[in-house]
């Protein structure tokens, strides 16, 4: 990994990368965007610009890949996932090789340049997958043991099987959003104490911050993947706000699991970062303790540090042009389970993992009450409340809140490999 | 509904239709087979052949319709259920129409005929759509209950929310199988009494008779479905095997539910079965009590008599030529949630219903020990074995062992509406 000239802290671009830019040579994440009434392309940010690899190679700069033709003008990143690893790492070295500040081939003709390079500002950012199967898992030992004290006190916070398996469900693929896209209030069946239950709107809506990754084509149906070969298979990684309706999730969730309570609505961010580019972050995991199941061991360094945090800005806050508010700051590099367990995991009994799968960590809570990822933990069910700068409190949501979690790794002198943001605005329910 | 062309009773075709085939004209069901050597297209079975709609297509017999080229040629009948309910209706009575006794446009024109109408056994059934979200209800009232009495004896067997909603969760889609695929008894983590949690073959292998339903395009996200508008968006229906690892289930189910104990496979019959196909079959479910709340009312009868039966065949009795031993026989008809409501119930949040979504009854079990639609119900936890023709016995299913469901309604003097079968053997593990 060190090895990586594509990660080489040296490297520079020939375009113009502010010193606090998220996307700099070294991170080079992937998107698909439309821009100048054009069918969507899949783009690479570098700056604030975005380089269409749809017009890029159609020029011919891409040739030497022998890339399947229109592989980057279908709409969705999921046929660049299933050409595997070997072909991720070609096309990242070149791109890497085509901005790079010694390369003439783009940098010295103006008309190409201006041709395959589009200001972030006029491009609108869609969906980067078609998201096959969505997996969530339940991966940080403080959000679970946060939540066990909360909903069994006076029981052991972690259930029994907690620290044999990354605890994990299937959750709906259809209402995964890119950032940006409008969140609407769930109604759903709400019982309050000894009453029968209602269907109203929700009011107990929370985030979830989470990180996901996603997946090229993996094993064959029966067969599985090891922890050794997951890197084979994680394309990427995105930020994920598993945004959560905890008073229908409460009622709904015995004993097949959450359902309505999580399926109205999961946003991601619109950049998928490579695996690759985040390879000088990856740190160790906390030692577990029972060792995993053979199954589930793996000596590389799996976790990342990878800075995490949500804001919050209510609509009088909008309003005032006042910035949105943080209210948690926490670390990836926390979760117990790792991304090469949970895939080894998901599939340990042959379920077939397929290309633009997407695996979200759980949600991410540090050890400090100001590093919780969820409003339920962070006011602790409501117990207390979060102070707006606008004078306003919460315990859970409001219509017209907009949520915004934000991921980077490095920037402490450190190329800075951003995630970018995923935000979205609580509509009223309908 | 009663006044619909195509399930009238006197209805013939010029195909031979044997007196005992689950596809006389009133059923023309909608699969995706290969055969002489082409590539995948859609067809409809009558008697013992297909009628391929691609051919027809490209024939200009179904020119009136104004379908999207190529839609019967993509493999999956997701495209033909996109286009809605209307052009459902048009398409299933325009095959009736030339399929009809009196129609001549294929009957006198040998050559057509030979090209549009496939032999059965001269074709392989692939699977039928592309499943986008795989939901799996819990709908039956003695299958939850028999489950709540093994698992949580002293106790309810049904938990407090269970009268009140469809309980469902989200299952995997990518190994949903076309019937005939070999199902790989899979690995898991088990654990035994006190003993720590071992990786190992699951040894509890069960199967699951379920009913699927399969819709076209839906709500919009944020929108709901109302009960009412259900038949809008149903297009269909197939037997379903939700096979299960008893083992793994139970040590991985809390809190989130079942993940890797179902998530290895999940088998569908071949054959799509229209909805309209089995209206004159639609009976009244059992008096739901208490009341369900507004947004999943209905007054339509939406359950179907839908006769059902699981056999058993061992390797030994295959060898022996010993046909599937029967060993449960129910009806759809004795489910307590219906299809509407549990349409109704997914969307009422406002996830959003795709084109080739599968949807899941749960298991089908009827009120005596016979009728019972899985293993873990049928031999009550595996204390009362069942005797196989072979003189072996199971508690759970045996490497070698096949597992065949079959569905029809009608038959007795009517047109029976059949389902054909989903079947599957179990492969020993990996």
């Amino acid at each position: 990994m060190v090895n990586d000239p594509t990660v080489d802290p040296a490297k520079g671009s020939w375009i113009p990368v502010p010193p606090d830019s998220p996307f700099p040579i070294q991170n080079l994440p992937y998107g698909v965007f439309v821009a100048r009434g054009a069918r969507p392309h899949v783009g690479v940010a570098i700056g604030n610009r975005i380089l269409d690899l749809d017009v890029l190679a159609e020029a011919g700069l891409l040739d030497d890949l022998e890339l399947p033709w229109g592989v980057f003008a279908t709409g969705s990143l999921n046929p660049l996932l299933g050409l595997g690893r070997g072909m991720w790492i070609a096309l990242r070295q070149r791109i890497s090789d085509l901005l790079d500040f010694d390369n003439r081939e783009i940098r010295d003709h103006w008309g190409l340049a201006e041709q395959v390079l589009i200001p972030m500002r006029d491009a609108v950012m869609l969906l980067p997958i078609e998201v096959r199967d969505y997996v969530d898992f339940y991966s940080s030992q403080q959000h679970a043991t946060n939540l066990g004290k909360m909903f069994r006190p006076g029981s052991d916070p972690l259930l029994p099987n907690w620290l044999h398996l990354p605890v994990g469900y299937h959750g709906r693929a259809s209402s995964v959003v890119v950032s940006g896209t409008p969140v609407v209030r769930p109604h759903g069946q709400i019982k309050i104490g000894d009453e029968q239950p209602i269907w109203e709107p929700s009011y107990a809506l929370d985030f979830e911050l989470e990180v996901g990754f996603i997946t090229g084509n993996g094993n064959e149906l029966g067969a599985r993947i090891a922890p050794a070969d997951a890197a084979e298979f994680i394309f990427g990684l995105v930020l994920v706000n598993d945004w959560s309706a905890r008073d229908i999730q409460r009622w709904e969730y015995v004993p097949l699991g959450p359902f309505l309570g999580k399926s109205f609505a999961t946003s991601i961010s619109p950049w998928v970062v490579p695996l690759d580019a985040v390879a000088p972050y990856r740190v160790p995991g906390p030692v577990q303790d029972p060792a995993p199941l053979h199954y589930l061991r793996t000596d590389a360094d799996w976790n990342i540090d990878l800075h995490l945090e949500v804001a919050l800005q209510s609509e009088t806050m909008a309003e005032q042009d006042m910035a949105p508010h943080v209210v948690s700051r926490t670390n990836f590099s926390t979760m117990y389970w790792n991304m090469a367990q949970q895939l080894a995991h998901a599939s340990s009994n042959g379920a077939n993992v397929r290309a633009g799968d997407l695996y979200a960590s759980g949600t991410v809570s540090g050890d400090e009450p100001d590093s919780y990822g969820s409003l339920i933990e962070l006011t602790w069910r409501g117990s207390r409340a979060i102070d707006l700068p606008d004078g306003s409190t919460r315990a859970f949501l409001e219509d017209g809140d907009t949520v915004v979690m934000r991921g980077w790794c490095g920037g402490d002198g450190r190329p800075r490999i951003g995630f970018g943001e995923v935000s979205g605005m609580v509509y009223p329910a309908i």
